[in-house]
C-alpha cells in the first residue's frame, strides 16, 4: 500500500509532502483510499463534509468500531502523520481477516478531510464540521492563501459545499474510534517502547497577530521616522519563547506573511501566526496573555497598530477512560507488549470527536521525535507492531 | 498625461501601483510612453535592454542631453517614483517648444526597464544591462518569486532576450544624463524648497540572510529540542536596528520567506533580505558586518546554519561635479528657485549611468517624505515647478 501512496504529492525538491485539501494530490490520495476499500469487498461511502469512509458489516447496525485517521499534509510534511493510521487500519483488516477474526459488530476505517489545516488555516475541518464544532457559516468564510473560499475549493474538486453540515445521525452510528497515529515527539523513544495509548490532547490554539506600521523607502527613511512593524514581530518572537519557556508550555511563530515584501520598501503590514499549547488550561492562557501583553507594549512603543485575533482553539481532550483502560487491557494481557499511557500536545481528529463518542488513540515509536517534516519516521518493526497493537484491540472490541 | 497613466497597475484594495518588470501592467505603461513619443512627433526607439527611447533631433549627432526616469513600481508603490521623471520630461519638451526654443543638440527621454527590480530582486536591470555592470550570464540567471527566469518573461512579454548585454554605442550618444525624481525623505520639506539638485547616492546593498534549522510538530517537540530558525532572524532583526542606529545608516528587513509557513510547524529555513546604506563606505562595513557577526551568534547558539549572500552592491556615487555646478547656475541665474544640494539613500539609473556618462538629478519636494507607499506625493505647485527647472536644464544644455 505504501507503494501506491509515497509518490503522491510529493515535493522533488523538499521530499516533503503537500497534500493539500481539494488540490490534485488530495484527490488522488482519495482515489487511493476508495480503491482500497473496493479491493477488500467493503462498501465505500463518502459522506457531507467530504470524509471517505470504508464499511464492514451493516453501519446501520450501531455500535460500530471506527479506526482510521487522515491522508492530507502540512506543507513539506512526513510521510507517516495521517497516512500511518489509514494504512495500519487497512493492514489490520487484512491481518484479521487472515486470523479468521468473527465480527459481532460492523466495523469501519475513516480518512477524514483536512485534518491538517494547511490551506485553511483550521484543523480539523472534516471532523469539526460533523461534530458541529464548526458551523457552516464559519466554513464559508475559510479562505486560503490565493483568497479561495472553502465552498469554491470544494466545488472546483467535483464536491457539493451546500451538503456541508453537522452529521449527528452518522456519528451515532459510532460506539468506539480509535485513532493509530505516528508519534510526534520522543516520549517513546526515551522509554524504548514501540507502541503507546493517549492519555490526553493539550489545550491548545492558534492567535493571528497583525502588526501595522507604515510602508516607507528603506533607504531614504531616517530611523526615527520609521514606523517599521518586523521590529515589533521580532521582539514578540523573541517574547513567545520566554513566556512559553517559563510556563513549561510550547509557542511558535511558523508562518509569516509580510506587505508589500519588498527588499527596499519598509512593511506596512506583518502578519504573524502564533501556535501555543499547554498542560492545562491555566498555563496556557498565562502565555499567550504573556505573549500579547509583551506585543502591546512593542507595538505601543513604535507607533505600530496591533490586533490579535483568536483564529481557533481546542481545549484541553481527556480521552474516554473506560476505552482507554480497555485498550491498555487488552495490549496487556494478550500481547507482550508493553503501552505507556502519554499527553500530547498535538490535535487530531480523534481529540475533536471526543466530544460526541468515546475515543482513543494509539501512537507508534518514532525515533527522530521530528513530526511536519520529511524527517519524521517509523521503522517497519514499529509500524508492524503498531498494525498488530490496533488488530488486537479492533478484535477485542469487535469481535467475539 | 496623468489621467491615462493612473490607473495602470493600481490595486484596488491597497490604492498602490504593482507596475512589475515585464507584466501586463509593464506593457501598458510601456505603450503609453510609445503613444506620448510619437504624439510629439519623436523618433521612437526600443534598445536591445528593454529601455525605451524618444528622440527630437538625429541621435547620432552625438553629445545628446537626455533625460527620463522609470515607470515601473514596487509592490504597493506610490504614484511619483519613477512616472514623476517620465511625464515631467515630456511636459518640459512642451514648455521648451511653447517657449520656441532652438535645439542646437539632439534631446532624448527615456524610459529604463526595471528600475525598482520589485520582480527579480535586482534593482536598475535595464541600465545596469547597457552600461555593462550586469553581465548577460547573472542577468539569465535572475528568478522570480514563483522560479520564471528573466529572459523567460522577457519572451513572455515578447521581448527578445538574446539581445541583451552591453551596449556602448548607445550611451556613447549622450553628453548629459538628467533624472528628475520625487524626494524620498523631507530635506526639502526641511529647508521650504520645491526643487533639489543631488550630490551624490550613497553605497548601499542587499544582502540574503538564510537561517536554516529543523522544521518539526509546533505541538509536540519540546523547546529543548528544537531548532527554530525564527528566534535567529528576530534577533539579527533587532541587531540591525542596533547597528544601524550606532552609526546614523539605515538598515531594513523587508521580505522574508519562510520555508514550510505553516502554522503548527517549526520552520526549516527562514530566509531574510536586509537592505542597508550608509553615507560612506566604510559606515555601510561597519553596519552590516556589525549585523552579520550578531546573526552568527545567535545562530550558532541555537543550532541553526546561516548563509549570508550579497545579492547586489551599488558604491558611493559622486555625481559629476560639473554637470552639477552647471544646473546650480542655470537654476540660479535663470530664475529664483533656491536650488540647495542633497545627497539620498536611494539608488536610481541615473548613478548607473554615472559610470558612463555625466549624470545629474533634480528633486521635487514630498511633504510626507513617505516613498515607496500610496503615500508618496508632491503638490501640483511643486511638480509644476520641477517640470519648470527641468525645462531650464534642458533648454540650458541643450539649446542655442
Amino acid at each position: 500500500m505504501w507503494r501506491d501512496l509515497s509518490p503522491i504529492g510529493r515535493h522533488p525538491d523538499s521530499g516533503g509532502y503537500r497534500r493539500f485539501a481539494w488540490t490534485g494530490a488530495d484527490a488522488e490520495c482519495r482515489a487511493w483510499f476508495e480503491e482500497q476499500a473496493r479491493a477488500r469487498g467493503l462498501a465505500y461511502e463518502l459522506d457531507r463534509n467530504g470524509n471517505q469512509w470504508a464499511w464492514l458489516g451493516d453501519p446501520d447496525a450501531g455500535d460500530a468500531v471506527v479506526t482510521g485517521s487522515h491522508l492530507d499534509s502540512v506543507p513539506d510534511g512526513g510521510a507517516f502523520d495521517g497516512p500511518l493510521g489509514v494504512v495500519s487500519s487497512f493492514a489490520a483488516l487484512d491481518e484479521l481477516r487472515s486470523r479468521n477474526a468473527q465480527f459481532s459488530k460492523p466495523l469501519a476505517i475513516v480518512n477524514f478531510g483536512d485534518e491538517e489545516g494547511a490551506r485553511f488555516g483550521l484543523a480539523c475541518v472534516g471532523s469539526r464540521l460533523a461534530a458541529g464544532e464548526l458551523t457552516v457559516k464559519q466554513a464559508h468564510r475559510l479562505r486560503d492563501a490565493e483568497g479561495v473560499s472553502l465552498p469554491t475549493a470544494m466545488e472546483a474538486a467535483g464536491y457539493d459545499p451546500d451538503s456541508i453540515g453537522p452529521d449527528p445521525e452518522r456519528l451515532a452510528r459510532i460506539g468506539a474510534f480509535v485513532e493509530l497515529h505516528v508519534e510526534q515527539g520522543r516520549a517513546l523513544d526515551l522509554t524504548g517502547d514501540r507502541v503507546g495509548i493517549a492519555s490526553a490532547i493539550w489545550p491548545h490554539g492558534r492567535w493571528r497577530f497583525d502588526f501595522r506600521g507604515e510602508a516607507n523607502h528603506a533607504g531614504t527613511t531616517r530611523l526615527v521616522d520609521r514606523r517599521d512593524p518586523m521590529l515589533s514581530y521580532a521582539e514578540t518572537v523573541l517574547a513567545a519563547r520566554r513566556e512559553a519557556q517559563l510556563a513549561g508550555a510550547v509557542a511558535t511563530f511558523g508562518k509569516i506573511s509580510v506587505e508589500p515584501n519588498g527588499v527596499n520598501a519598509i512593511p506596512s503590514l506583518v502578519r504573524g501566526w502564533l501556535d501555543s499549547r499547554a498542560e492545562d488550561q491555566a498555563s496556557l492562557d498565562a502565555v499567550v496573555s504573556g505573549i500579547e501583553r509583551a506585543a502591546r507594549e512593542y507595538a505601543d512603543a513604535h507607533g505600530i497598530e496591533l490586533d490579535v485575533v483568536r483564529e481557533s482553539f481546542t481545549p484541553v481532550v481527556e480521552f474516554d477512560h473506560a476505552l482507554r483502560d480497555e485498550l491498555a487491557r487488552i495490549l496487556g494481557t494478550d500481547t507482550d507488549l508493553k503501552v505507556p499511557v502519554l499527553g500530547t500536545g498535538a490535535g487530531h481528529d480523534a481529540g475533536i470527536l471526543s466530544g460526541s463518542i468515546p475515543t482513543a488513540m494509539l501512537f507508534v515509536r518514532n525515533p527522530t521525535g521530528v513530526s511536519h517534516s520529511p524527517a519524521e519516521y517509523a521503522t517497519e518493526d514499529d509500524c508492524v507492531a503498531g498494525v498488530l497493537a490496533l488488530a488486537d484491540v479492533l478484535e477485542g472490541l469487535a469481535c467475539t
